[in-house]
């Protein structure tokens, strides 16, 4: 369906005036817990605003990919914004990449890397621990640092070598000319030699020979370290080219998130990204109402419900959905014409990881049914709504549609 | 969606200790029927484990093929199993085999076989009665004798005869290199000539030589018959080269099922066939129970709800329903980590066949939101669901994620 959905959609598009809102709380969907009373995060948060709301708008369940699939953070994002999930696929290297921060050119090879352990054999390095005892994050960075300020360069490629989590980096080879299509070193197994790398076309084979060159400078740069002597590079990517959802769907889009790997995915399909004063739902929520004159499709990010079901803290979650609800007042002052509230994926704090169970969906607009007798805003009343269970990709349909910006399908 | 959806799922799976387990109670989905009060057969049965089992579990409605569309026997079931059900056909001429309980192997050609009425003209055969007055089963059965004590090879080629039922009968051609796309004989009129068997390749070729020495041979045997003189041959079809379960989606399957037809089935996709030593509910439950330390996967085929609704008995279809409530409990003592209880197509009593409505679907596992208001298991409950209604070959993927057997997709 998707691709080709995409663009008949996007031939349907007319400009509009009108204003459409998403608000994305990452991880929203839940399940019942038994210290909430077997109830779910949502229905057990004390949610007047958002209740109310939900009694003046259409509710359903969307699928993030699809029945029984758990989505990480990028597959579910792209559905929100009208992109297929399994077709565009975004590489491990750029994501990594994205997720600290780091802001990437269409020409960038971006590579997760490990710091590990290994011993030369006959000419191999053969990897003893792919993670080097995973070091913490402030050994890592140090040893980023050492990389980074002896090797700036190779040839005429720029390298970027920066720090994530504990054995786990970054590194960007920034240049002309250069293919992603290197494979892993990473062996993925102890007791064997690390992998050379190999491109699979003569850009890529330009890379092959940097990240070989790479390894063995870290390797030298490394030789004293007791543990992370050596490094694995994978996930070789560059940036996809994704036409933008202003091309697209004719909107002028921005993004309004806290975390690195958000703004950076509102990146690639072309947000503009605003700044926020500070973390809090609070301060993203006065991004959006300082701003709200100058776009007329926002991206709003609320992180930490994700954060709190990933922690197994059913409570936490409940608060963080709490405040949300406490804030949600100076977002209906705004008057927009479209606003969904849902999210990425479901992440119930009883499975305590991103889950495949659909996730809850508000629409609000003037042209819809409302779900008068709707208990609130929660996973069995969406269950039960106007809108039915529906795949996430609808998601950018449903917004231009109800914003009056999608012609007629034919005469 | 689907050939790569399933490669898609395939590529996400990994292995767990999880039990699950399918039952299908054939042709359960019913209509309203004026001697119930109008309620279905399933609201009619008394049924107090399934409908607390319900409140229990997830509900849904799934559709075997899609909307308005009837399935035989084979689409539901591969469907069932995760196998896309419009791409993975089965030819008709395997499928009748499979159904007599014949045992293919990968270079057969399974041949549906019709006795016919046909004069001799010209060195034709004018077909007047394409089912030779439907002569009874007995009939069928001397005739099939006559011809394989006559025929049991041609060459180097085994040929096994088999009846089915009143004019029907099945060939098999079991040698090396025989393909089967051959045409079929029966001219599907009366009044004209008997076609011709022509391959459409140099295997084809070969096996329709095969079939066209049959014929004769059959005919000169079949001389002093009145009404069964000749035979018409169709559905040439060889066991389509599926990829297994096991291998698909790392299980280890078992299939308990008493009729020829599902025992066939559940082989064609690499499942192992227990022995049942009767032919009750109560038989197969207590197969399930002596086996249940040995696989991980089960599929349980439970046939009278489909024969009483073929039959047009209402009262019938319900007592069936009511008799596996009776031995539900011990498949819940069993405690799987996923059950399923559905079926693989509708058969109401008052249409007196399978039907095109979608299928109540019940999932009990610890991950679902349960459906505590449920007025218990019926198609009334089950289209509230908080399922939602979706295509059966969601199945798998359901059974698979709330097994915990699925890897996130991408990060």
């Amino acid at each position: 369906m998707t691709i080709n959905r995409q663009r008949l959609l996007s031939t349907l598009v007319e400009p509009a005036e009108t204003k459409l809102l998403l608000i994305v709380l990452d991880g929203l969907g839940g399940l019942p817990v038994e210290e909430l009373g077997w109830r779910t995060e949502l229905e057990a948060a004390r949610t007047p605003n958002l209740d109310e709301l939900a009694r003046r708008s259409a509710l359903g369940l969307a699928y993030p990919v699809g029945h029984g699939i758990t989505p990480g953070s990028s597959p579910g994002h792209m559905a929100l914004f009208g992109y297929d999930p399994i077709e565009c696929e975004i590489g491990r290297g750029v994501l990594e990449a994205i997720g600290i921060g780091l802001e990437l050119t269409g020409n960038d090879v971006a590579i997760r890397a490990n710091f590990a352990t290994a011993e030369r054999r006959d000419g191999d390095w053969i990897v003893t621990d792919r993670r080097a005892g995973r070091i913490p994050t402030s050994e890592c960075q140090r040893l980023c640092d050492l990389l980074q300020s002896s090797i700036e360069r190779i040839d005429d490629v720029e390298v970027i070598v920066r720090p994530v989590k504990e054995h786990r980096f970054v590194v960007v080879f920034r240049g002309e000319g250069l293919g992603d299509a290197v494979n892993d070193t990473d062996p993925q197994a102890v007791g064997v030699p690390a992998l050379a790398p190999k491109g699979e076309d003569e850009a890529s084979e330009r890379t092959a020979g940097l990240a070989a060159r790479f390894i063995e400078k870290a390797a030298m740069l490394l030789r004293g370290e007791e543990r992370a002597n050596f490094v694995l590079l994978r996930g070789f990517s560059k940036v996809p080219r994704l036409p933008s959802i202003g091309e697209l769907f004719k909107l002028n889009p921005c993004a309004i998130a806290v975390y690195p790997m958000y703004r950076g995915l509102a990146k690639l399909v072309g947000m503009k990204l605003i700044d926020v004063s500070g973390e809090g739902i609070e301060d993203e929520i006065e991004a959006l109402r300082s701003h709200y004159g100058e776009f007329d499709y926002f991206f709003v990010h609320i992180k930490p419900t994700d954060s709190r079901g990933e922690d197994g803290d059913a409570l936490g979650k409940v608060r963080v959905i709490e405040e949300f609800d406490e804030h949600l007042p100076k977002v209906l002052e705004l008057n927009p014409d479209v606003l969904v509230i849902t999210s990425d994926h479901s992440t119930p704090s009883v499975w305590r990881a991103h889950s495949w169970h659909p996730v809850p969906f508000l629409l609000h607009s003037k042209w819809i049914i409302p779900e008068s007798d709707a208990s609130g805003f929660n996973e069995r009343a969406c269950a039960r709504g106007m809108l039915g269970h529906f795949q996430m990709i609808e998601t950018m349909s449903l917004m231009l549609a109800h914003g009056g910006r999608l012609q007629k399908f034919r005469a």
